[in-house]
């Protein structure tokens, strides 16, 4: 059911969550026909495309800590996780669904803060906040799943099963940022501040999901697969290359690494929410791709080649994926 | 994202999740271009339709109990009431989408036996599992929040804002059937049977969505709006009311009772998932729609009316809600 009014609500002492909601996340888009408060939302899509949907959770100690990520970051990146798989997949956000759970009393100023981080990111991207479910927690933790809906023109979805042997392989923006911003709040527990616009500083705490340079690569084209960078290179290419059934070469040399970022980070650090795609050999590649740079930095290869690292000496290594489990064993020591 | 493979799975010692899941939601709709796997799931909705969704928590201790519900219950009833939704719109539904997090260690069985639930129910309605996301839980509850998708003809889709006054009010099946089997569980302490299909005896453990009565009422265009009951109908009627600027009065004879359901429970009692529609005076609604049996139970009446239960003495009184909130007290004794 979208987001109720009533008595699940008025456990939080008749205060109107869903109107608070509505409040912070102004942003309308002409394809939602009915937004919250019906038993569903209904969208009216373009003719001649496709709709593509993604949901992810956002959990408090999994995906996110209240000491580490201020309100609105959270709000931002449990929006930016879905707008970043729209991007992925080349096709243009249309609207957001929102569950959220709070853990009893309702902290009204942290979730009016959350609100504002998602809705301002939202706005950005045109994507109406067009339903959700609201209940208290069981436990105490804050829960939310995002679900995010977008649409592309009808078999045009970029697809991360259609990479061929050699295609280039190519990231956007930079790696490792992301690691070096989360290692910064551990380090110090200062707090990430609010969003800045995009900056590479704030990687982690408001990352920019690249829906502009995955527009560019359907409209032009360009790409034979796309997936976004949400568990870190090491582990997300793996993923390329198991549904594309290739192997690939990344050069270490060409790794546009985040400021102050190591290679390791580039390589293992995860939610950079970059894009990761191929490009025939022959296809001209801009540097540049709605404002964000480009980077090729490696080459698809056959499967039995493996997923392998060529240092700049020429020697190639086994690159093993060491991405978000890891990371996660770094946060929490 | 959809349902990832990879590293968040491992932390479930290599167990392949996705793999299980797929295995026991076989169901396949032809509407779903691409299912798990990608950055996001792919639907082409059929020509001169619209989309509608909703989105619905089910968190353990909030909307089930482990020592209550079996894990084919809890699977059942968290896209069952998806799907009731979908109901409520005259829609028919396509793909869910379900993201599940489990306290570790990981109970294989109990999610075998919840996604043999939740299965079995998605083949019943066509209702494809085309993504979702999976994460370790933050603490020690269950915690699933299901999308479902579903079609309807364009402009045709039944809303809870239009009732008119003059109309008849009705109710599809019976009403407190759910309170009751709840009551037994919370007395017995027993558990939930298996699905022993569709049963009034299990209309809280496995509820049965009506989407057949939604799409006949849309095809025979008898509803001018329509929800479903989810929280009780004391409750529920109060939104169609405030949606649709009018109120009604209910005739408390007319009410139809499940076996061994008091007044108070079919009034007041949640989870019933029957659907809740009006329709004009002259129209010719039959006492069947889709193989269920429908009631008329009151009629529109203007705003400045309120909400009023007409006893066997003609006499009236205001209807208070008292649906999920007084039963999730009642739940928790």
């Amino acid at each position: 059911m979208t987001a109720k009014r009533g008595n699940r609500v008025q456990k939080y002492g008749e205060l109107d969550l869903i109107a608070r909601i509505q409040e912070r996340t102004a942003a309308k888009n002409r394809s939602v026909r009915l937004g919250i408060g019906d038993d569903c939302a209904i969208l009216q899509i373009p003719a001649e495309t496709e709709m593509v949907i993604t949901t992810d959770f956002s959990l408090e100690g999994r995906h996110f800590r209240r000491d580490w990520h201020t309100p609105e970051s959270v709000g931002h990146r449990c929006l930016a996780r879905g707008l970043s798989d729209i991007a992925a997949m080349g096709a243009r956000p249309i609207a957001a669904f929102l569950s959220l759970a709070m853990p009893a009393p309702l902290d009204v100023r942290w979730m009016d803060r959350f609100m504002t981080g998602f809705g301002e990111l939202a706005k950005r991207w045109g994507t109406e906040l067009a339903g959700g479910d609201t209940s208290e927690a069981p436990g105490a933790e804050i829960l939310a799943d995002v679900v995010v809906t977008g649409v592309v023109k009808r078999g045009q979805a970029l697809r991360r099963s259609d990479a061929k042997v050699g295609d280039g392989l190519y990231v956007t923006g930079s790696l490792g940022g992301s690691a070096v911003e989360l290692s910064g709040l551990a380090a110090s527990r200062t707090r990430s501040r609010r969003w800045m616009g995009v900056s590479e500083a704030q990687a982690h705490t408001f990352p920019d999901p690249r829906i502009g340079v995955g527009r560019a690569l359907v409209r032009r084209r360009l790409a034979t697969a796309c997936m976004d960078l949400s568990d870190g290179l090491s582990s997300d290419v793996r993923r390329l290359c198991e549904f594309s059934g290739v192997g690939v070469e990344i050069d270490v040399a060409r790794l546009p690494l985040a400021t102050g970022a190591t290679i390791e980070q580039a390589l293992h650090g995860g939610e950079d929410y970059e894009l990761l795609f191929t490009a025939r050999a022959d296809a001209r590649v801009p540097r540049k791709l709605a404002g964000v740079a480009v980077s090729c930095v490696g080459r698809v290869r056959p499967s039995s080649f493996g997923v392998k690292l060529l240092a700049e000496d020429g020697s190639a290594r086994e690159l093993r994926a060491g991405g978000w489990e890891h990371f996660r064993k770094r946060e929490r020591s």
